[in-house]
């Protein structure tokens, strides 16, 4: 199966290589060594465990397989910094990943620069197979989803302190009102997932027709001035609002406003620190639970994921992301009758679980434990936020939480029946 | 709205009502008291609560609202037997329906006594409204569901005590061995979901147009000598069998077998007391994560909900319901070509989650909380059991748990990609 | 060892174990089968566990011991209804004794009568050696034990039903408001513990020198009125009133007031069902925790145990016990220049944790378990309550509760440094 | 009350407390930044939060109350910093003190700075009364307490670490066999508590008279070698050795050795990382509950705090302390017909629960939290460790912690009745 790579084709692995790796250490450069250490839940990591992991999955998957005679940095980061592939061996366990004080930071950083040497002499010497490329984008495409979740854990760890520390400070964007319009879709039949050149997970495969049934979706997402008067209106306390388990978790959680906003409903916690809500700016943080109570409140529903992947294939991959600089969902542009926000800002609830496409078939080997022994009990989401890296997503991509998860960049956008 | 019943109608809502009333009252009977108050964990409720609950049903959707005049038995009941229609009131919480010894069984039974005189009147005065005739009808569906539960329910009461006491001795069939055979459905455009006469659930319409894909399906049910296989190949010990989470939940719970199944992995506990288990009988008690785990182990996958429907839209109704006696899953007859075992015996997990279907409409009022909340993390199940009722069953008819429930009469049918 | 007995103590051992046995049957003959079967929580237990439990006291420590040829009535019984006694062999869990239907109540009194007749047998056959007579004295004190909490369990029980049923109705006593006189205690040696003739548990010795230091002690318990101050005067929100412990079981369980009184502040729970609350009357079912909050708000502090004792061995077991008939705490009669309520209406914590008297030795054997093995974590409580057998008591009575029981009969006297 | 002090006097305030600070920073000294933010449990704290905190004391409860005009250095640090003192207002919840990144390392051992550079101008200043000069003095023995906690703790959370990191490279003294002798102690009155010149705790005082029944002491304390015989003859799976407590706690907890002890049992993880166990050297980390059911499979018991203090109060408090440098307990040397180890090595266990001496008053104010309102459920233990600063202690001194704490260094002597 292997065939051999051109010249550029070397030369652009190794660029990409660099430039992955080189955003993650940006990433972790504003925080001091006290930030990358602490987990503030089992659901998130310390910076440093990312910076470990990721440098991990490439030796592990890699130059433990694939490099002649490779001998590891250390035999306990083979325990420490596996995620979840027990058919690799043993692992350190997740809510634990915030007690280990060692490997230091530096000494992270240290197997970083040490692999990174490595993985540089080992795409110079070998001419790569397609599945050595395959994994080497797999690994890739590995390290952006844990750039999100840096920035994520961390936004999430340095809420919990009182003084409410700055990730970075950023500038504020002024923002203006606009209203949101339905955009109406008639029946069709369509395709979802994904197909062709390029990469794609193996969840977002196969490629099959799927039916569209009438419906509207809004033009753009739900902003913090119309989920302010969801809570205004007593969201909150009307039962009727609720799926049964999200109101269980309601009650039992005290939850009364979206995970990041101050008391004061008028402010909110941001990677910036406290920050006036800006009312024109997409309503972040939600749960799936949030999200379709405000839709039913609203006398609408969540989208579908194959209406919104029919959406998302008719236009580009552009929108506020990472690259944006501003690590927070921003007011849309004026109307223009097409659907804005598509991509970028916040990750788009749907209303479909995480499942398998008809003939999903895993990826081969351990690495088929990356994707489809989560699909249950998730929903999808779709579209991207603005901490995702924009070269990192596509139409076909689907994300998945579970439906009580905040400490993401998730927000909602409104559909109905025709 | 209102239209002129027949006398004929008339007759047969009054025969309906006393036959499904009288059937409760018969399950019930061979209980003593003591077994009537226990409740074995948060899932499961008293029989005498299911006694209470389904009588309150009628008096608080129909006599209190339809009745002129009505007084409350007791306005306690009205707390008590709420299960969960927040929006008629509050109401006593789940976990504690085992903690009322009082009102007692005999007051219970009084209380339907009082109550069924009471409908009856009221069904022999009024001219029932097409809502109305809807109501009485789903009274009795909803009374059907318990009597299900009842048996469910008092047999993992049961169950916890280590004299493992039968509900009643019933005699045990001799059963045969028979092939497991794979039917190919091609690929092509089918529909889902009620439409027509008679009654169904909100849950299952409206009736819409869904995407078949070629598959196979097994011809019966998985049996307790091929799940006995799987356990003794390590099927409990292998991580790359389960989903993530049912990962989590084996750990947890140490689960490492079939909830009933006794240690000798020859016995389990039935309805009937401890009983040998017949190898050739449907695998019975799986949660989700069981069934999905076996099913991987065979290189096969959990059929869809769509397949099971338009497999099951084109046969009868007919297999081993309640009406047959056995209270237990029985081994299926010779092949014959056709799927066997649709109907009866085990519902039938699938991978399908439980969700709205396109254009879902919930009922109005309190009683659109009967079906819609629930449609977040649970798994759709199919075909009925040996403990349900025969005319409680329809191709469309969709039921749900959550993926760990093992309780229920739930079992596993294989199926693949063409 | 053996020692012939008398016939007149033959005789007296006769209806020692006909009065005991028959109070418990007595005890439980207001209680509905239903009343009989559930368990509130973890600390207590069915009524019918404990009418099987005490049985089987007699059966296992008495006739599988002593009666030659011995046959156990029912081999799971020894397992269902042994408690704590880890050297006889493995028992059923305590939160599940709820959960067991079976034994049914009249197969629990069935044991019961059948173990009375081949008791009574045994009586008649056996010349009671000395340690048989203590048997049969430690399975009639145990038995009086539990004939408490039988009381003090379906108290518990009942009081979790929102209809709030009575045990059963008795009479209000009139009630006179009297003042609290504080009586001084001059410093001296004193000897606790018992010794002599009678039956104590291994717990009461070995008597041994005290020191009493010179302290004052009110004449009579504390009583609802001045507990209603105490709240009034914001007891329960005042950090520093409370031990640390006390303040954070506080918060996590919302305690604002007596577990059995009722949110108007003005009326409880009672075994007759809600009551108004008498004013002089004691307070009743507190917690070690409030007690000593209280007695710190007060200027004050709880009793040790050798004070009382010191006290109590100076007045006779008189006071309203279980044969008074009332099962309720009532007001002193007036100052009389003594100490009043020193034996029964409610037990009084003490300041002393429970522990072992210098030289103590546990009972030989299983028996050993009965006390010893409760050292630790746990406070003395003395005097008898409203609920207790008169019969059962002595000065040098050491009962033991854990600091946040609230469900005993449990009150409190101030003390104070001279 | 106040009185001038001094020259002498002003000088020795200065060196005592730079003294004592200058230890706290020399402890942290062989950590790096990561290990000084991590809390491996609720019982414990982060390094650098004992940094500040033992900072706090001084800045709450000297400069902010006696320095007149005083600026706090950072507001939040108030709310941060307290420990337990509700009197002083809101705090941090003990269980988060890890999820704390910022104030960094850098910024904590600025604020010790700047804090002792006020201390210091204001003990310049200040002719200290006699209350501002048992402030100073209870500010440096609570900063004591910590430098204990700091190892205890930083031991707890290097131990989570599968690479099992030391603190520290200390080397392995040799030992050398010692048989343990019993010393008969005749029965006598004895007083116990502090009185006198000089510090001590409030929870010393009063002294008052105790008696002391006769008894035997073993002339030193228990060693690894005769643990590891209680645990080889099943000591921890035989459940009559144990407290009934201390059975369920071992249950659910899997303890099967202490806590330190590695599963060859023949090393342990100590602050010099893993070594070959000692035999030789006093057994560490029991909890009370290993203690007792040790003293039990002996035929032993626990001494009382009455009996240990007696004992100590006739020798010098010379041992194996903080000074010694070994961070470790060791062998003692060889018999001499008197009680060895009565300090340094391990806290002894007594069997006395922690409660107030008879005309027990706490300190006034906010400081009266100090010890007080932990007198519940809490056992004594005496004679100092490894790790406690020597002139910390006296022979009135007690240390207390819950029967199940197992992370501080401690240790049993055995005692019984004549």
């Amino acid at each position: 199966m292997s065939q051999p790579q051109s010249a550029a084709a070397a030369n652009s692995a190794f660029l990409d290589y660099l430039s992955v790796r080189r955003r993650t250490a940006e990433l972790a450069a504003p925080l001091c060594v006290e930030d990358q250490v602490i987990q503030s839940m089992s659901d998130a990591s310390p910076t440093k465990w990312h910076l470990a992991h990721t440098t991990w999955f490439f030796e592990r998957f890699i130059l433990a397989d694939h490099a002649p005679g490779y001998v590891p940095v250390n035999e306990h980061y083979f325990y420490l910094f596996n995620s979840y592939y027990n058919t690799v061996g043993p692992m350190h366990t997740r809510p634990h990943r915030g007690l280990l004080s060692r490997p230091t930071v530096a000494e992270i950083n240290e197997y970083r620069a040490l692999i990174d040497e490595r993985m540089l002499d080992w795409l110079d010497a070998t001419t790569l197979s397609d599945s050595q490329q395959f994994l080497l984008t797999l690994g890739l495409n590995h390290e952006q989803q844990h750039q999100e979740l840096i920035l994520t854990d961390i936004k999430h760890a340095l809420a919990q302190n009182p003084m409410l520390p700055a990730y970075t400070q950023l500038s504020v964007p002024a923002s203006l009102s606009t209203p949101m319009n339905c955009i109406s879709v008639a029946e069709r039949e369509c395709a979802n997932g994904f197909e062709g050149e390029g990469f794609a997970f193996d969840n977002e495969t196969p490629r099959h027709k799927v039916q569209v049934y009438a419906h509207k979706l809004a033009d753009r997402l739900v902003n913090n001035g119309e989920y302010l008067d969801f809570i205004k209106d007593g969201g909150y306390a009307t039962s009727e609002l609720w799926l049964s388990e999200a109101w269980s978790v309601l009650q039992e959680r005290g939850w009364q406003r979206p995970i990041y906003w101050q008391d004061d409903l008028a402010s909110e916690y941001t990677l910036s620190g406290r920050r006036a809500l800006d009312m024109n700016a997409p309503v972040c943080h939600l749960s799936l639970y949030e999200a379709d109570a405000f839709a039913r409140w609203a006398g609408a529903r969540l989208p579908t994921e194959t209406e919104l992947e029919c959406a998302a294939a008719e236009v580009a991959v552009e929108g506020n992301f990472y690259e944006s600089g501003a690590l927070h969902p921003v007011a849309p542009e004026q109307a223009n009758g097409a659907l804005r926000q598509l991509f970028g800002d916040v990750w788009e609830w749907t209303g479909s679980s995480y499942g398998p496409y008809p003939g999903f078939k895993p990826l081969a080997g351990s690495l088929g434990e990356y994707n489809g022994k989560f699909m249950c009990s998730q929903h999808v989401l779709r579209g991207g936020s603005c901490v995702s890296p924009q070269s990192h997503l596509r139409a076909t991509y689907r994300n998945f939480f579970y439906p009580d998860s905040r400490w993401q960049f998730t927000g909602v956008r409104l559909a109905s029946d025709a």
